[in-house]
């Protein structure tokens, strides 16, 4: 049987990070009536949570497993995250790329001295490179977000995030709003605070999350999803582990758009001053939006921040 | 005689502002062969290091001066942040703006509980309205620069820096880099570590410290200056407080252009994630066009992120 994430997980994983990252601000700010706290997860090294995850389950292995190295599939955050990670333990870090990946995501992974090893979008298959990659080297290939302790490590967040709003004078958590691709934030986040509501809040287009909680089983994005500016986002199908944790919860989804987005990178540039990518500014869109009410102990989620700059400069000029 | 700056009041409004505010982060980047920290006092309440500087100036009052309430004039940074400490304070807070002060910071100040009086900016003279304003009242009269308290106050951000450098593994500060408008920030920094060499930053044109600096005499900035971004840094003429810390200091004046400036805030959004107003970016922006060379131990400060959106989407579309 799979191993599941579980709470005890998460708070290992909070420690554990404790250790090496001080916490991400934490600001509050009065909306609708309530203070709403924001957790600025953009101002992470590499920009964006992914870096939790990446370091719980690298932490976890031995040091045998350790030394064979990790491999990832990924073009954005979870990539940096895990060469981040890696090169803190001395570990070899090789990242599957499309070639076509933004030169700033290229370079910053170089930049933390992981090999990347690209493949053509419209031929190659990342899982299937980067399996056959781990399995020739024994190195460990780390999933984005179908992996127990990638769950947990993103969920620390939430355990940070708790205690800052205790220290701020806040009730608890009551209700988190957290951005959702493949779920794994949002997962974490539900086994980090079980007393707190959940909402997820996805692309409109992309709500696969959305569409399996109200669903009751796993559904897909349908066929030819919009486009979207939420590149961290863009999953098509979330997993059984994250999915299980927040259907069991609960959980309830929400779909915002291009322009909501866009207006609330505008208001966390203006506000907060704090430059928020597309996909990580979706749980503010929401609030924003009028699709979740503000509500006292209510925790919103930034969780990234690396933009490309001719975008972010269109979503400034509105 | 007029109540000099010193260190000692410096490291007293350190300790006053740790038991209130929260260190604001600080960014550690490699450029040119060197470990750079990044100051971020564009995350302090109100977005701008301002607040501190207001902080130290209203607590040194007593209970009867302080309920007659405080008076200063500005439309930008310094009004909020004397807005802010004023509230925290429960004091009132009467601010004199221009009539055609931006929106956006006229409401904040509102939100903040202040009283605003305006003027025409053709007309009226706010040095004089103020001054009137606070005799009538009886209240306290706090400039942006030229005052001692306020001074130690903004220096109260390089004993923080230095802290966390230490704490970062960094060498202790051996040269600070900073914009400079009226120079309370850089005499306050001066102050605040006298083992460190200190360069001040501003936009062309406005260079009236540099110019003082390099002349040993205090030089206004010359007739009709060009416009700029750096609506923060419009200073015509530094005060003989701030003047006399940094020349007998040795500090040395550098000025930038619009086209740098915007490049820095560029650079601090793509690989920092935050919003830097113009003002707040001089300093980053003398280091990545050459014009500072980075060294080991070298303390930038990024000063605000108050933003007019319209003009930062055009500084991002570079």
């Amino acid at each position: 049987m799979v191993r599941q994430p579980t709470r005890a997980g998460v708070r290992d994983a909070a420690a554990k990070i404790a250790r090496i990252l001080p916490p991400t601000p934490l600001y509050v700010v009065r909306l609708g009536g309530a203070d709403v706290a924001f957790k600025a997860e953009s101002l992470q090294p590499v920009g964006a949570f992914k870096i939790r995850g990446a370091w719980h389950r690298l932490t976890a292995l031995d040091e045998a497993t350790r030394a064979k190295g990790v491999v990832a599939f990924s073009s954005g955050n979870h990539a940096q995250g895990i060469a981040w990670a890696a090169k803190r333990l001395g570990m070899p870090a090789t990242i599957v790329m499309p070639a076509d990946a933004p030169a700033a995501k290229r370079d910053g992974t170089l930049a933390l001295g992981a090999e990347i090893v690209t493949y053509d979008r419209a031929t190659g298959n990342r899982e299937q490179i980067a399996g056959s990659l781990a399995e020739a080297r024994g190195a460990t290939l780390v999933p984005s977000f179908d992996d127990p302790w990638v769950i947990e490590g993103q969920g620390s967040t939430g355990i940070e995030a708790a205690a800052q709003m205790q220290d701020a004078g806040l009730p608890p958590p009551a209700r988190m709003v957290t951005p959702c691709g493949g779920g794994g934030l949002a997962a974490g986040l539900a086994l980090a605070l079980p007393e707190a509501a959940i909402t997820v809040v996805e692309p409109a287009g992309w709500d696969d999350m959305r569409r399996s909680l109200e669903a009751g089983w796993i559904e897909p994005v349908g066929p030819n999803p919009p486009p979207t500016a939420c590149d961290a986002l863009q999953t098509q199908r979330v997993s059984a582990l994250t999915f299980d944790v927040l259907s069991r919860r609960g959980a309830e989804g929400v779909a915002v758009s291009e322009a909501e987005t866009a207006a609330a990178q505008r208001w966390a540039a203006e506000k907060l001053r704090l430059v928020i990518e597309p996909g990580g500014a979706v749980a503010l869109a929401a609030l924003l939006a009028g699709k979740v009410k503000p509500e006292p102990g209510m925790l919103v989620l930034l969780s990234g921040g690396n933009v490309d700059l001719a975008a972010y400069a269109r979503a400034m000029a509105g």
